[in-house]
């Protein structure tokens, strides 16, 4: 049987495909509601991707979907959509709130938990 | 205001204490049911404690209560409790389950999500 849970220290570091098998980036890190211990999003780096740099994309994490043949996570992400997604400078980490994360979900269009 | 969310990175290595005070360890890493998000257990590794070498003890995450003054989680374990607490070897980790999720929760009296 698949196991149905991951480690965070496995999820750290994994690359991140689009639904073409482009790699875009890796997952930097999770970001966890403290209360609830619920994943809010994972972000991610996209280091060099269309010139961006080090910025970080969250993205909710059942956007994130594992495949074994790619060994990472494929995010279905269109270009038009990550020029306008909500990101961050890696050495500036957002004070987050649920109004921080509800923009984050309604941006992707994924329903808050 | 405090945020209510934490990275993953930064709960990673940090410090847990008991009731008293004292060190007993740190947190190895969080493991994370894949299709809700919730952090299922974080995988305690109580290094020399009791000389109980590098087993890995897994806790309910909202058994963590973090303690600004000590810069680290304060845990309520009682040296009797984890005696016969739940653990596995740090190379073998356990094929999870809801059922292996129910006993560690069960072992500590909380309640199941």
């Amino acid at each position: 049987m698949a196991s149905t849970t991951i480690s965070s220290d496995r999820v750290e570091g994994t690359k991140v495909y689009n639904g073409n098998g482009d790699k875009l980036g890796t997952i930097d890190n999770l970001v966890i509601d403290k209360r609830s211990g619920l994943v809010r999003y994972a972000a991610l780096e996209f280091g060099g991707f269309m010139g961006i740099g080090t910025d970080r994309y969250p993205i909710p994490w059942n956007m994130l979907k594992y495949d074994t043949g790619l060994d990472g996570y494929v995010v279905p992400l269109r270009e038009d959509q990550l020029e306008k997604a909500p990101k961050y400078a890696q050495a500036d980490r957002p004070e987050y709130s649920d109004e921080y994360g509800r923009k984050i979900y309604d941006y992707y269009g994924v329903a808050w938990m």
